[in-house]
């Protein structure tokens, strides 16, 4: 594909369609039914034969079925995720069939507040009946029966539409094969909520608002801009907007003293604001956002691991590190319960300094991350194995890792584990080790990294990956949750190795463990003679530039384990590259060693 | 001072006074006039003899002069800071002589939107002149003068109060003593403006707001309510709503499906609204916001640095960790702008999850530090010199601090440096060497340290401390700020030992540094014939617990100062407890060694 394609834009045409009839009306989560529900949506791309290359986009809260390309060659007006989907995009729909349709309860062609209350013979207003996250699915899934979609690559979503995703995974298991749920979370926290409920009162309370019942000519536009302003604060972050705005002036450099908007941010929220009244309904405003406050996952299936707990599909969970309002800790926290439950499911936490917005910005890394999942789901597994025993990544490994990575132990360990077991790999780079030991031992495999550009690695080859410090412990996954825990090569870079070391003791049925030895012959050497810090081939660092903070020999490990209780299974004191273990004097020749340990 | 005294409550009587006459109006910064103007104010405890103990409090936006005791003896109201203002409390009124008064612009009897315009005979309302924060400070000056305070101890404030004490030192440096600004900044973040013009836009859109003419019987209490509803979730931390709140219904566990409030942090925030709006004026909010936002103290004189120039009182900014309007970067930027042009200063950044709100609800650690800092100030200097050689602190320092602590390298440091000099002590903990130098060597000293107990013990020392991680940089200071900057046994324990390093070479003309030998004797001897790594009296840590994470001995040090080029001019290798130089081998015998570098 060349630019010329790339940059090309599909002209797409919304379609509306009915999917619940008059007479067969919809159950909603509150009790109350309603009928018939329409609903408008767009598509892209092509199914293909196999009918398996299908994917469902969800809107955020002020989305609409127009995801991308343009309604007409000469209209201005892109979709709201052009800039992700389209030919040759990370949601490339020259290879996939693309469907977005607006929500229940919206404003943009699906049944809302707007639309006719068949009792009455005019509008709903807040006579439409309150709907959830769960009621939207179920309409996309009535959608999809009807245009003849009957199994789905991706759920694909961004902030609400993420949640959306997530319900999806849960009402629909066996309709779809992953979801991409991005600055999402399984329930806002009470901060969003308030800032919801803030912007409700607004609307509420303006006086043409008229208990929901105004007339196109005279909306409640001042409540809702006042909404729409305290939504757009708390999509952007404080370090964006300090870039985008800082305390910049429209139009002079001195004050105005008076109580027009003279701050660019302020003339910038008035604007966007403006904008937004424009072509959004106030009652949607408020059945949208009490739909987002009141999704909650533990509350309504008891708890997070029981939500999940029919879920079969593959999970990619984003978030952004500048993200306050769908916070990277709500998005961690989806993965680790899901992994903690055997589920297959990544987490990146993507930097940047766009906050919630992040969503809709970040469109290369964020890109990177969607269009590898997708791939790596779409195509068969074996091929996957295959490419990654020859793709090792290396290329961007740094010093460390290489130092880390470029070692003989990876033959060992791998010859230490049983077929089939389910292995942890902490601290797993680019994802190498687990790879082989998939191809050659099929274990389930589970990694952490750190790392955002290794963690992509590790979603290139299919591994269920968690950016995560390992420092940091997994409280939700059960004891003995995995038949091995790998720790190579990292106890002695931890802040807290004896933490760590616990964590995981707890986490495996066995550790295994393997570091560069500190009392190696030429070790012991260079201090004793040289008076130095030593610096070898396993050790490669000046004492001041090392990322290796706490220096052990074999003897400091066994004595570590002993006072814990360890029981130490084995023991390969390794020389260079061969992989035949050190016999004798082991703590002064091998150059690094592995363990494997256990504790009841 | 016994409970029932502590905890019995002061009875308080406003007064107001006019401080500007008809005849004489005062110039406010927007270029208009304002006369007359009156004063409510309130004091507690007395003025002493030396009329040395005065302190003035700053309230922020919505305080007023009712800052402790209660106006009459059933009356259930406090004063707004009565947890910290009050005989035997923090700010302890039976030594010092409070006075709080309403700002000007106010709506608590100080002259503000609500007062009668002498040309209409009606509320100015929005004929009320623009104020800034430097407007109110002149008005506090003027009743001062009215009721003849001098010379004030100490100006104290948090948030917008915490804008006035600043202000005051730039505008009246000769007429103050100290400064203590808390949770506060030089000027408004882009967000923090976005949402003040949000919560105006509410106020001035409400059909009651009445271009500010409005009367008492239908003030614009709904845009007044949203704006502080805003304004009270900016207040509050994610954290600490998630702990106060969380997803709690108000009184069912089951969804309502209707737009009435019903997670308990709405209706919290319906009903801090609606106390607020019946005490509050919506045309005070406006113009008290916007003087909020016009507050910069850069852009009014050019930098911060100009800004303070003339500033010659001490300072202590705090700001609390969980503090996202006012943030804990913007506090500490104040205090190493100010100790980089040499002004005393100090800064604390007190843990809490209360967010904005901490300056009223953290009474307890944020009045130890009010305290100590205010004794400091009031007490001669020479008598804090002594009672520091006394009370070393050591009783809080942990094992780690007093294996850097109890040392012989103190006096030999001590030695090292000529009388007058200044000094910075990175890492000073609690401040006993900067402390001994003032008093042995009369140096001009400055500490930075990262724990709160420890800058606490520094403020009681009367030093100047920045609450601060070393490993970042002090990029305010001027190359060679320091005549010496001292690193004393901390090298080992950074993560970054060289920026570390070049950052002090270029902060001071001679960089004095220690650190435990690495190559001692006894550490070669350990791995030699143990294969372990070394335990010793200087690195008394096991390997996986050690705060320690490089290791150097004399000859690395060596080594390193080579390849950068840096100046070794004094080198002291020492044993134990001796103060004597190691003659032969030091590599082998020293235990620890002090270095005197520099680099040009």
């Amino acid at each position: 594909m060349d630019d010329s394609e790339k940059n090309s834009v599909t002209i797409v045409k919304p379609s509306t369609i009915r999917v619940v009839e008059e007479s067969k009306p919809l159950k909603l989560s509150c009790g109350k039914c309603i009928a018939p529900v329409d609903v408008t949506y767009e598509t892209l791309g092509q199914l293909n034969d196999n009918r398996d290359n299908a994917i469902l986009i969800c809107h955020a809260l002020s989305g609409d079925a127009h995801v991308a390309g343009k309604h007409h060659p000469d209209s201005k007006k892109l979709g709201w995720w052009d800039s992700m989907v389209g030919p040759g995009k990370a949601i490339d729909t020259n290879k996939y069939f693309v469907i977005c349709s607006n929500i229940l309860g919206g404003c943009s062609g699906t049944t809302g507040p707007l639309s006719i209350n068949p009792e009455t013979n005019v509008p709903f207003g807040l006579d439409f009946p309150m709907i959830t996250i769960s009621d939207m699915v179920k309409v996309q899934k009535l959608l999809l029966e009807k245009i003849g979609v009957k199994k789905l690559l991706a759920v694909i979503g961004g902030s609400m539409g993420g949640m959306q995703t997530l319900q999806w995974s849960i009402e629909y298991p066996d309709f779809l094969q992953s979801v991409i749920a991005i600055a999402t979370t399984t329930n806002l926290n009470p901060q969003s909520i308030a800032f919801d409920a803030v912007g409700r009162s607004a609307i509420l309370s303006d006086p043409n608002f008229n208990t929901g019942q105004y007339h196109d000519d005279c909306p409640p536009d001042i409540g809702l801009s006042i909404a729409r302003m305290i939504g757009h604060i708390t999509y952007l972050s404080e370090e964006g907007m300090r870039e985008k705005f800082g305390r910049q002036l429209r139009d002079s450099k001195k004050y105005s003293y008076d109580f027009d908007s003279e701050f660019t941010v302020e003339t910038y929220l008035d604007y966007q604001s403006q904008l937004f009244v424009e072509r959004f309904d106030a009652n949607s405003y408020l059945y949208i956002t009490k739909a987002m406050d009141y999704f909650d996952l533990e509350k309504d299936y008891g708890s997070l691991t029981k939500a999940f707990e029919k879920s079969s599909c593959r999970f990619l969970i984003a978030s952004f590190t500048s993200d306050w309002l769908f916070t990277p800790a709500q998005g961690k926290k989806i993965a680790k319960t899901l992994t903690a439950s055997g589920k297959d499911a990544s987490f990146c936490n993507i930097d940047s300094p766009y906050g919630h917005d992040a969503f809709l910005l970040e469109t290369e890394t964020l890109g990177k991350f969607i269009a590898e999942f997708l791939e790596a789901t779409h195509k068969p597994k074996e091929k996957i194995q295959v490419s990654s025993r020859v793709n090792t990544g290396k290329q961007i490994l740094s010093k460390f890792q290489r130092a880390q990575r470029t070692r003989v132990d990876y033959e060992i360990i791998s010859s230490l584990i049983k077929p089939g077991s389910k292995v942890l790999d902490t601290g797993c780079g680019d994802g190498e080790l687990l790879s082989r030991l998939i191809a050659d031992k099929n274990i389930k495999a589970e990694g952490i990294e750190c790392q955002q550009d290794l963690v992509l690695e590790c979603i290139k080859r299919r591994l269920p990956i968690i950016q995560h410090d390992i420092e940091q412990l997994l409280p939700n996954h059960a004891d003995k949750s995995f038949d091995y825990v790998i720790l190579s090569q990292t106890v002695q870079a931890l802040n807290h190795p004896k933490k760590v070391f616990e964590e995981l003791l707890r986490l495996g049925k066995k550790v295994i463990v393997s570091f560069p030895n500190f009392a190696s012959w030429s070790c012991r050497w260079q201090l004793f003679f040289l008076g130095k810090a030593p610096v070898t081939k396993g050790l490669p660092f000046t004492w001041y530039n090392s990322p290796n903070v706490h220096f052990l020999s074999l003897k400091d490990f066994e004595c570590f384990c002993k006072k814990m209780n360890v029981t130490i299974e084995k023991k390969i004191p390794l020389i260079k590259t061969s992989v035949s273990p050190v016999k004798i004097l082991p703590n002064l020749f091998a150059e690094q060693a592995i363990y494997v340990t256990s504790k009841d």
